[in-house]
């Protein structure tokens, strides 16, 4: 081969355009059991900013070195018998426009499964698992989530509307975004988190909450905690905004369950997730997806996000607009 | 009816003997939808102590009142056509020779299930609930208990053995105790909970721990869940000696989940225990139990019990030898 690529590399550790820095490199032949992805789709999280400002949570995030984070894309060229040219799959290779993989940590997607190949940047099976498997939702139930404007979260509280839920609550960090969750989203209550988290509960949750997913750890989870009912399951899912304490009195106060899961370990529920994603979307589910173009605006999309500029999910399109869509 | 009643009341706030009065009382005759029950085992829990002392944690232990506790005994009035005399039931109204119970705090047990009545005081059952379905062992894993020389504990690591456990590692509060987890209750691997916990599972645990179920809190929960396999479970029994906190970021690290139960939602699985419990026995699992006879050494030996001086269970036998055996 003789391609070239895109990619974006780490050249500070401030919150700044500054620190994100475009290189064009060549294109390496895959060696014995690796793939070449061409990425159609990159993701972008919330938490990514964190590790490139505070060294302690980098996982990986290295000065000089490529970014990475799930993406979704196409194979090009297979030293690996069990990939063929064109076989679309999933990886934690994001940030670049060609990914050279160990077929060892690529998986296979199918890329009819869902609207878009986007989708298969899981969120929406965290949310599904995080739900259904984690919090071992009922019909019945009464479920709050947090950060219920952002991408898991909003589809959280949709899919337990579907499901049979009580009542829905959600939490948001602006006036608009509070209105989006209950009016566009369709919550039963949203209020802002900034508000006194514990009044709000009791106001939106008067028989107490069944289920809390947690987008965010800190003061919504030790106020959540205090609001269980008996038997209550809180669901820790994804970057947490400050190290506040669970207190396992209170936990056995409620007889309450703490989890905490990885979506890699679940995959085996994607074709379940797929067949109820594509029927509630028919029923009118929000899919609530921004799609960046182009890799060079990610660092600002990233910032973008981190600020709250966005509701629901951002991707980024690799390529610009009409590729691999 | 024309009976009398020993029970013992709250009579001060201290650990010691003065804090705990005798009295004699006429058992008044059950009103409709009442039962009067001759108790005949009261059960003695290390966290009754701390009733005594602690008016934030008295939970009902009021001065002048009885104490209370899981008691089993048989009916001998009834005012609820469901009961008859002669029944054998369990309840809450312990530390007295009668009780007169609403029957709805009353629950029927089978005399036969066990192969003493005093198995009813639901340790047993909390150890089994707690280890297979809050915890869901599964063989193969590795268990760390701590109060393994106590009443759940003990049983916790002997029922786990039995079910093919990898390993099961126990910890306890003198070398007496130890030795005894180690060489009567047969875990594989046992240490003094005042060494280094961090370090004495490193050594115990090279390979991680996947249940750990926690009698204590403090920090032995602390460090056994950073000790956790990814998807590591943790199950919060008992009063927890201090208020260590649990960090929400070392959850998800290790996609760990912590749960919290009461028994009293899971008694329908008595008959498992029960089926389970006998053909263990005839297996040489140690049931290590200790009767105290007669109600008027229950405080006497609340005290020796909470100062460590006993291995399993201690229940207190009301009326004497060969009464209700």
């Amino acid at each position: 081969m003789s391609l070239s690529s895109t990619e974006i590399r780490l050249a500070g550790r401030t919150a700044a355009l500054e620190s994100f820095a475009t290189a064009r490199v060549p294109v390496r032949d895959p060696e014995p059991g690796e793939v070449v992805v061409r990425n159609a789709f990159t993701s972008l999280d919330p938490g990514m900013l964190r590790r490139v400002t505070e060294p302690d949570l980098s996982h990986g995030y290295t000065l000089g070195a490529p970014l990475h984070g799930e993406a979704v894309g196409h194979v090009v060229a297979s030293a690996d018998p069990a990939y063929r040219p064109g076989d679309a799959v999933a990886h934690p290779f994001g940030w670049r426009e060609y990914a050279v993989a160990p077929s060892s940590a690529v998986r296979r997607v199918d890329p009819d499964a869902y609207p878009s190949l986007s989708t298969h940047l899981n969120f929406g099976l965290v949310a599904y698992v995080g739900l259904f498997d984690i919090a071992g939702f009922r019909p019945g139930d009464t479920v709050f989530v947090s950060s219920a404007a952002g991408a898991v979260g909003g589809l959280v509280g949709q899919f337990a509307r579907r499901a049979g839920a009580k009542r829905v609550i959600g939490s948001a960090g602006t006036p608009a975004k509070v209105a989006h969750v209950r009016d566009r989203l369709g919550f039963d209550a949203a209020f802002d988190h900034h508000d006194d988290v514990d009044v709000r509960l009791r106001e939106a949750a008067p028989d107490g909450i069944d289920v809390y997913f947690d987008n965010v750890g800190g003061t919504q989870l030790t106020a959540a905690v205090e609001h269980l009912n008996p038997g209550g399951r809180v669901v820790l899912c994804g970057v947490l905004a400050d190290g506040a304490a669970l207190d396992p009195r209170t936990l056995l106060a409620h007889r309450a369950s703490v989890r905490a899961f990885s979506v890699l370990d679940h995959l085996h529920r994607a074709p379940d997730f797929g067949r109820d994603f594509r029927a509630w979307l028919r029923d009118g589910l929000v899919y609530d997806e921004t799609v960046v173009d182009g890799l060079e605006n990610a660092p600002r999309a990233l910032l973008d996000l981190r600020a709250g500029r966005y509701t629901g999910k951002v991707v980024v399109r690799i390529g610009g607009p009409g590729v691999d869509r």
